[in-house]
């Protein structure tokens, strides 16, 4: 299935950057569930550009429930989420008409579509879409915040420049959940902070960008969730990740390090408290044979730098089949990993809730 | 779905370590493909245990197609092949029956099954389920090379210690393809190889394992395949690779490198050559967009070191509930990577047969 | 998946009646397809009520295309159309809100929903959602039939009135099938539809309803589309009809008939004519085996009486429990067997193209 | 997905005819069920062919359980059974390689595969791979039984003799459905039995053959399960019989009768009965809005005349692509209407745990 992603919980996408709407069908919540419109909001504003280290565009995001949300809870029945686009400068775009930008889907939504794509601003492949997954992610993770899962993600590195550590148990990192949810550039260390928006900005002085890491976590997740072949919890949250503009590595746990470890440290100690089992460290990310253990799960993912960027790079012109130079105009973002920070940080509780779901039956939300 | 996998051509797995058979289903490939069966006896031996860094455990992996195959070629219908388990000694695993094995999915098999899992050699989390995922996938892929579709994987690393550089043109690559294909210890580079099993059996003498790090290329696909959103190619690709036992993380292109990389270095310029648009470069691992580009697909996987080993670790008793120790028994394999290698190899064929399908049709393959 | 149906060509829709909006999102259309929206809304037009033998609700229908079609072409990627509600009058339900009607939904969707339900009109059980349904199938029909692929539906009986004999080869029907698609009422037999109309009447003056059955071709279908097992055409052709409110019965060709015949008389012989092997009659319905035979597929489906009555009839108080009694206000249809038609002959398109890209891959429809 | 259904709880089939064997998947049965292999061997004795009104074939069906199933029970992985083909006699079919049957899917099937299918005894086309159907049903419908919910069916008609009425509430029924289950020619009325048989014998004796009509009906099914939209109830059973060979008709409840009535007839009063609803008839078969009433679900299905005839027909050789003519030769059922009860009676079984598990999870049918 293209653009329909879930088993128990699924969400369709649809929407151009430029075209009249974007929008999500979230569809398998349970009837019942409290709808936060405010936290919505407040999801897709983080998400939002601003500052000089993000793109100029300026979108209210002003999103619209058309359906399955009755007197402020869910009925049950698919939930629609419409945005419309409103800050729309096509004709910015018109010099790339023909140009395809290196290291944007440009080439091979040409290759794929033929030429019909709508390739003003990226079309289906803008970072634009990822507006309604926020929405509707947000819908899902104060529904799981109820049943004590939480979803936490900070940038774990911009340009090479890196955040605090940030792991432990539940306990140790709840602090830090709790701060980083309000964070539009989430990163736990002030002055590492500080030093990657230098890094933001330095990049896009020389009309230049940057990538970096995302490190989250899903914390609540109890035992026994996902499958032992193919719907392991790594397979689903990676499918899931890779949807995100410019994200090329998923690894969990101690993920490639674990690569020259040996099993004598790689392994995770098992202890029994309180009549649970529990490992006393967690390299695994919370995930053995594909299934949670109940410890938090932790997934990073690498975002690449931004591929929109103001310097003269060789190309083609898609329709004349010639070789040519492109500079590129127009609004862009010289990072997006913070933008991506918080996709990743709403993308994750709707795949957890479809696991949950998977085992549970989707009324266990309301329960 | 949990045991099948993939859209437009399918596999379907079952069996347990020590029962009585395990097997694979392989539907949607279209009629009239011929069939190989030394070839996929060649890549079953390939992945079997052999040599001191293996396990002791022989099994012949004797396979039989019980359906789906006439007269030597594909009939269209789902091809079902069976390896029964012959060398079983469930004996041995009667002291694990209840310590759990740190880092194995002995733990979260009993939290997800509630002690009604097949727990003998184990079971349905068994690497050797990867057996006839091997098959499916080495009839899958003689067909795919018969279009000039090839997979290649090598051991990109063991221990910490690297082989050889293998990138390039799919021109670049082929001799290098062709060579890794008939390996079961597939590394480039001779001294390379002999360190790393120095590595392995250093390790298997401390009753430790080892973990290391697979690359794998997919030359030849044409462009224009995949999705913009889900199902992606490093999205579908990362959802099949996770399902191999030990994977932890996997990435595409430069993969977590490109974090630190500008835009400038990362994108890679297109050119247009004999009428085609191709990337000088390759940072992108042949994906865009979560579109090939018609450039090498460059995947790679890390694996953790084998969680059996022969050194004691607190562990829990899964039915008392109480702390205790283990100390594995048994013919466990002090290192997976290069049987891992075989696996990820032509599990690659599979999914790419399924997203050139979803294009062209399944009868393509037959064209 | 339960709001989305298809599997290359899928349909995800939403919406209730009283809400915002209703609206599907059609996917895997490929790119290029001219997209014909006087088609689309002459379609709509065609189910919206009209005249003393509908409900007195007047919606207008006006869609928007909000994504996926760029230049008045498909872009490949999924069309999300929206239709408002725009003449929602909810007070006419307040009486309703908690005696369920019988016959209607009312019942199992507190069931299932556990009082959360949006029940103003029947909210997502509303046939108010096929409109959606209909746009979707009215752009994939203008495909196909490009390529020379027909559906037609006529009402083959209403309230036990038949129509005149519908059958043939698609030669043979080519005149009925274009008068038929452009009737609201679709009726070959003008007397037939002046009783039919007269039933219709008579029940609405009782304060009642009427069923009837309405009959389908696809004719143009090249032979060897389907499967033979679980995706038989009959299966998913069934499976999407039973979504239209009402329908209770599917059957094809000679259908429940047929176990009254011989294979004899059941059987149709096979001629080679110019090549083509084609079947002489037609009992089977153009299906054999669960895929096409080329011959025009015929399908019939019933549609029981509208459940929503003017008369007083036994029913409980969803919420306080008690037994009550209930008289249907508001704007009811008191036949809905001519607006199912118009669904029924629009969706069918949606599956046909759906079986066909699974065959031919989706960019046989540009071709 | 072509040979796999279900979502929940899926079955993914193969095997031809005269293969190695035939067998089925069963996926996604929670852990800790009991497993009752003599129910499967006495369900698997039921479809099989006896006496004069059968086919001369004689199968033992000697299932397998390879996997899945641990100390008797389930171990939550899916469960491969297995059944090997042994009185096969392929010579049989030398005559038919190149002739189609008529009303067969012999035409389709060429059509399809090009030719390379396997044609011995109608391959995967054969009605004997629904035997691994009937186990993978009678696995799954032990277990429901434990539940409180069972599945019964009549042979409501054969060549147009009738069976004695079989309806009313799950009370009412209950004699019946335990009589109707241990028989291989399940009619309630003996005097309908012997007159059935007595046709059936008349057109063997005439090398012809006859059809009927099966009525089906699960007991004790919740109100509150299944989809208003696409997965209905009655589209998930209807998909699913279809895939039983011969069927071409499907309708709940009153069916096509409802078409004839008019609304105050056909809506079922609904009154509440010791705090739960209930309706008072059963017009709607146990569903409204495509959901579950808590009332017996009431499904009829019909069977064309066995294809396979020893009368001259006309026809075309599949390879010269000339007119011939065809006189079956072999071993043929003259009415395979008793078989297919028994098919349909373990289908129903699959399809409801699969809808069931979707709203309860799968681990309520052990709780």
């Amino acid at each position: 299935m293209r653009n329909t992603f879930g088993s128990a919980l699924s969400v369709t996408i649809f929407g151009e950057s430029h075209g009249g709407a974007i929008g999500v069908v979230l569809d398998g919540m349970p009837s019942g569930i409290e709808v936060d419109t405010d936290r919505i909001s407040r999801e897709l504003s983080l998400r939002r550009p601003s500052g000089k280290i993000s793109t100029a565009r300026r979108e209210k995001d002003e999103f619209v429930i058309e359906s399955g949300v009755f007197n402020g809870k869910t009925s049950g029945t698919p939930i629609c989420i419409i945005i419309p686009n409103l800050d729309v400068r096509s004709e910015d775009y018109t010099a790339m008409k023909r140009a395809a930008r290196p290291g944007h889907a440009d080439l091979t939504a040409y290759m794929k579509y033929g030429g019909f794509e709508d390739y003003r601003g990226g079309g289906h492949f803008s970072g634009r879409i990822t507006a309604p997954l926020v929405a509707a992610g947000a819908l899902v993770r104060c529904a799981l915040e109820k049943k004590g899962i939480f979803t936490a993600t900070h940038i774990k590195s911009i340009a090479g420049i890196s955040d605090a550590k940030f792991f432990g148990t539940a306990e140790e990192m709840a602090e830090e959940i709790k701060k980083l949810s309000d964070m539009n550039f989430p990163v736990l260390d002030d002055d590492a902070a500080k030093k990657m928006q230098e890094e933001i900005l330095s990049a896009s002085g020389d009309g230049d960008s940057v990538g970096g890491v995302l490190e989250s976590v899903i914390v609540g997740m109890p035992g026994g969730v996902g499958e032992p072949w193919f719907d392991t919890l790594e397979g689903v949250i990676a499918h899931a990740l890779f949807s995100v503009p410019a994200v090329k590595g998923v690894e969990f746990g101690d993920g490639f390090e674990l690569s020259k470890m040996r099993g004598s440290e790689a392994n995770d100690p098992i202890r029994s408290e309180n009549g649970n089992f529990v490992t006393l460290t967690n390299h695994c990310g919370g995930i053995l044979g594909g299934i949670s253990t109940s410890a938090p799960i932790v997934v990073r993912c690498c975002v690449k730098p931004t591929a929109t960027i103001f310097k003269k790079q060789d190309t083609v012109d898609l329709v004349s089949g010639e070789n040519t130079e492109i500079e590129a105009k127009g609004r862009h973002d010289p990072c997006i990993v913070h933008r991506a920070a918080i996709v990743v940080n709403n993308l994750l509780p709707i795949v957890a809730a479809d696991m949950l779901f998977q085992k549970f039956g989707a009324d266990w939300l309301r329960a």
